[in-house]
């Protein structure tokens, strides 16, 4: 047994904080380990606030997952509520906290200090913003103040500002509680981290909904009527009355205590760590919200505002302090979001993050599988898009939306990407297939398949974005039917089956761009087309995708039209 | 173009022939492509029979996935259903079919020929076994026929035989159909690929549910009462009256025909095949049920009798006869199997696998996280047990039970095995959180940390089945009402918050095997008394699992009680 201790003090003591704690004791019962919460609460439900306002949680004790008592009976941690550490000390390695209690300040030393300080809600110096009726949603007392202004005051309007996912969870916590919805987001998208196409389906249901969006348009301040509704103000001069107001903007690190102590912030604002999370002082390590972290698949630092990640820092921060050999290997910033029964999940990188991160080697593909087989009732489609990288097949990321499903599948990508899959090692994943569970042929070999293809020279694909301005011939090989039901300006219909009689139709010395339905058809035309000499390229994910890329064209974009994804035309998904 | 024409026969047109098929034709367009079906249907969905019969499916035609045809018009192939293969003469190249509507002969040249004559249920010569009544089901008219008896006769009361994954489908489904159901299993247990503790939560809901469970017991014949009804009699002298009985005793490899070529058959009865499908003739390949897969996990050649790997193999087989360098990598066996809202689902080896190839290199840690967040209303146990390699962390196998999201853990953990994966890769698998889909701590995370937590050292496990003969001192960390409802014989109880000051009442030159509800309060104590010098090891997945492994010295195994699976207690969940 060491005889002098090692004394360990974190400041924050909910996700990434409480994590390195637990993990502390477990791995040194003999450090002593204080830990500093500003707040009223530790280790506390953060992710379920938006589904205690909306009523879907009850009970507010159940947020509370570990109280002071329980961190010192079960831990021997000393931990501390509402007393803030107001600055640190390097050179004598010891912090100065403030007891919001009572007001008293001290003095606490230190072998090694951990900043969780976490995030704030962005809170624009809007006119107006402090007006009462307005809220942010970030803590236990958060919650219960927008709980109780609603049980009050029955609003019947709220303004969300910013379709993220929580202002998307919130939106819909709110409507579960009888309330009409505004959301504004300055981007001209709802779920700005996901790619526009892929968001599209989110703000298909969104409107389904009843939910009113204002997107491409930013507040500019909010005013209150003498009735007490408050109206909220845009850039491009629009006004909305609502009873309430809730801003979502998303966060920002906690970094004054850090910046204060001259340690090292990072490009995005976070505070800087290595690989065991150690700030740019070696006595202090930094974890959760507050830091900056690699994208593993990009190498671009972010911040990343998940508690999966923060609890792994955690526990790599506790680690490396008892000395162990560990390192966080950054994050794929694996992440879903729920609402009005619809799942969005995504992993790894978007388009958008490529192209910010100026890297050009990749394809997306797209697709429109089943969750499961089609001949067992209840089967809903998930749109997925998923990256890779073009010179040798690494997975880079995926997106996933739809009623069911979406989420597993995302899971598995993730893991796979983890493991550094190519598309080829999701050709041949092998998943749970039984009738209700999925199909043989699951969406993620689907999508490796599709891939694959592409890799091995089975066909190519053409670029989407040229597809109104191309000189290619435009085929569609849907049935007529379906055809009518809506095309792509300037296709000409030939259906699969009489491809092959009808090949003299088509043009021999210009290229061929193929699609049908969801893509499966265009593949199988494709096929035929270059053994027989001709120049075809597939138009990825079909007419579904072309209906989310461009929903003004398709003038159908509607939900419950594109859902309607043709049965697997693949024989044999049994 | 080719001049020379290949020409593959098919023999077999559901799943893997079907696939074969397919590609054959997408790889080469000129290819001549023949299939031979014996049966009436060509690429139908097996696995949706035991829910046609349930009348979940309405509609047969939705089981017909694609007709002859279809084949004929999408992809140029000749499909001839009620055409059998009678021979092959390997030495000419060619086959003689039996058109079985005609009673014609006829020959068929090859360049490449493809067994995918599938498996037969099993039937053994037991007296009365032709008997009215008495079903298999494996074929759409098999589903029809017993539909229409159900239909026509109204039965109250039926004996499946056989408790794999097909007869509890069945016994699921007949009972859908306000059945009466006693099944019959020779195994003394429910689920035989499972281990057999695992299988015990199968077994409570069946037996929750009505179900007869007779297990240890095996069919010795039939007899029919005049009235019509069945007496199913047993090795033991039982006898069982019920007014239909379904065969479900799993299925035998066809291999007549490859047998009577001379072809090589395995030790397990299949056709043997090398890495590209191909058969001990280099013209000849052979996919799906009938053939051996090497186990990736144990490297034992085995009988796979699942969709996803026939239609593997039948790609695999497609593109080596193309010339393509492709492999097929053995099986994982993944496998889902879902009836009365339980969901049982595995990948890789089990415990009993490992054994039987004589494995002994491998450590079982057994957890019983929620599959999302307590917190959020809905949460139900998932049971998990995860096999590893205790030299090196690979991951051998998981097999998961619970009402919801099973089948999603076993899909990421078969992918990372896939990937060959380490306990520490599950550690810090990046998965989909939010309250509703998980928990920021997944329970894929938390069995990577258990095994983690022991290949580093900081906990070893006791043996399960020496825990009522030990001499070890036996120490029960839960809380006094929880230990009074149920415990260990033997066992002493020193609830975890009391345990750092009673450290006393421990022996210093003993093991202590440390128990709690799921295991991870007794990995805390373990944590607490190795590091004050004690010699402690926990019993992995405590008392929850105890109460499978001992059903009737606990005597309280019941699902219901079992399942009231504790709070996760280690904090920060969120």
């Amino acid at each position: 047994m060491d005889i002098a201790k090692k004394r360990v003090v974190i400041v924050g003591g909910v996700a990434g904080g409480a994590t390195c704690a637990a993990r502390l004791r477990r791995v040194d019962e003999n450090a002593e380990i204080v830990v500093l919460e500003r707040g009223s609460h530790v280790s506390f439900a953060n992710c379920g606030l938006p589904y205690y306002v909306g009523n879907v949680i009850h009970d507010e004790s159940k947020l509370l997952l570990a109280t002071p008592a329980l961190f010192q009976e079960r831990f021997n941690i000393d931990v501390r509520t509402r007393n803030e550490v107001t600055a640190i000390h390097r050179e004598e390695r010891f912090i100065t906290v403030r007891n919001l209690e009572t007001g008293r300040e001290y003095r606490e030393p230190y072998d090694a200090l951990v900043l969780s300080p976490g995030a704030l809600p962005i809170c624009p110096p809007w006119p107006g913003i402090r007006l009462p009726g307005i809220f942010t949603l970030r803590t236990i007392p958060d919650s219960r103040h927008m709980r109780d202004w609603i049980d009050a005051r029955n609003p019947r309007t709220a303004v969300v500002v910013g379709a993220g996912f929580i202002g998307l969870e919130t939106a819909e916590n709110l409507a579960h509680r009888g309330i009409a919805i505004t959301l504004i987001e300055l981007a001209d998208q709802v779920m700005p981290p996901l790619d526009k196409e892929m968001a599209a389906y989110a703000q298909q249901r969104l409107e389904a909904q009843g939910i009113e969006l204002r997107l491409g348009d930013g507040v500019t301040g909010f005013e209150q009527h003498h009735n007490g509704a408050l109206r909220v103000h845009t850039q491009a001069g629009a006004a909305f009355d609502a009873n309430m107001v809730v801003l979502a903007l998303g966060v920002r690190p906690q970094t004054q205590l850090a910046r204060n102590a001259g340690l090292e912030l990072g490009e995005r604002g976070g505070i800087r760590v290595d690989e065991q999370m150690r700030t740019s002082d070696p006595g202090i390590w930094a974890v959760g919200d507050a830091v900056e972290v690699r994208n593993r698949i990009t190498g671009a630092w972010e911040l990343i505002p998940l508690a999966g990640p923060a609890n792994r820092q955690g526990r790599v921060a506790a680690d490396a302090i008892c000395g162990r050999d560990v390192q966080y290997e950054g994050a794929l910033a694996t992440a879903v979001c729920g609402f009005f029964g619809l799942t969005v999940a995504l992993t790894g990188a978007t388009e958008k993050a490529l192209s910010r991160a100026g890297i050009e080697d990749y394809q997306a593909v797209y697709l429109h599988p089943n969750h499961h087989v089609a001949y067992y009732p209840g089967a809903h489609p998930i749109h997925m898009k998923l990256l890779y990288r073009k010179s040798d097949g690494r997975v880079l990321g995926a997106q996933a939306v739809g009623d069911a499903g979406a989420e597993r599948r995302i899971d598995v990508i993730a893991t796979a990407m983890q493991m550094k899959a190519t598309v080829h090692d999701l050709e041949e994943a092998e998943l749970c297939y039984a009738p209700q569970y999925g199909a043989a042929k699951d969406p993620v070999n689907l999508a490796g398949f599709i891939a694959g293809n592409a890799l091995r020279g089975d066909m190519a694909f053409a670029p989407w974005d040229c597809v109104h301005s191309t000189s290619a011939f435009l085929l569609d090989v849907r049935e007529l039917h379906e055809f009518r039901a809506g095309y792509i300006p300037g296709c000409v219909n030939i259906p699969l089956g009489q491809l092959r009689s009808r090949l003299s139709e088509l043009p021999r010395h210009k290229d061929i761009w193929v699609t049908c339905g969801v893509g499966q058809r265009a593949y199988y035309a494709c096929r035929i087309l270059s053994q027989h000499g001709l120049r075809a390229r597939i138009l990825s994910g079909g007419y579904s995708t072309y209906c989310v890329l461009y929903p003004e064209k398709s003038g159908r974009a509607r939900e419950t039209e594109v859902a309607k994804v043709e049965l697997q035309a693949d024989p044999v998904s049994v």
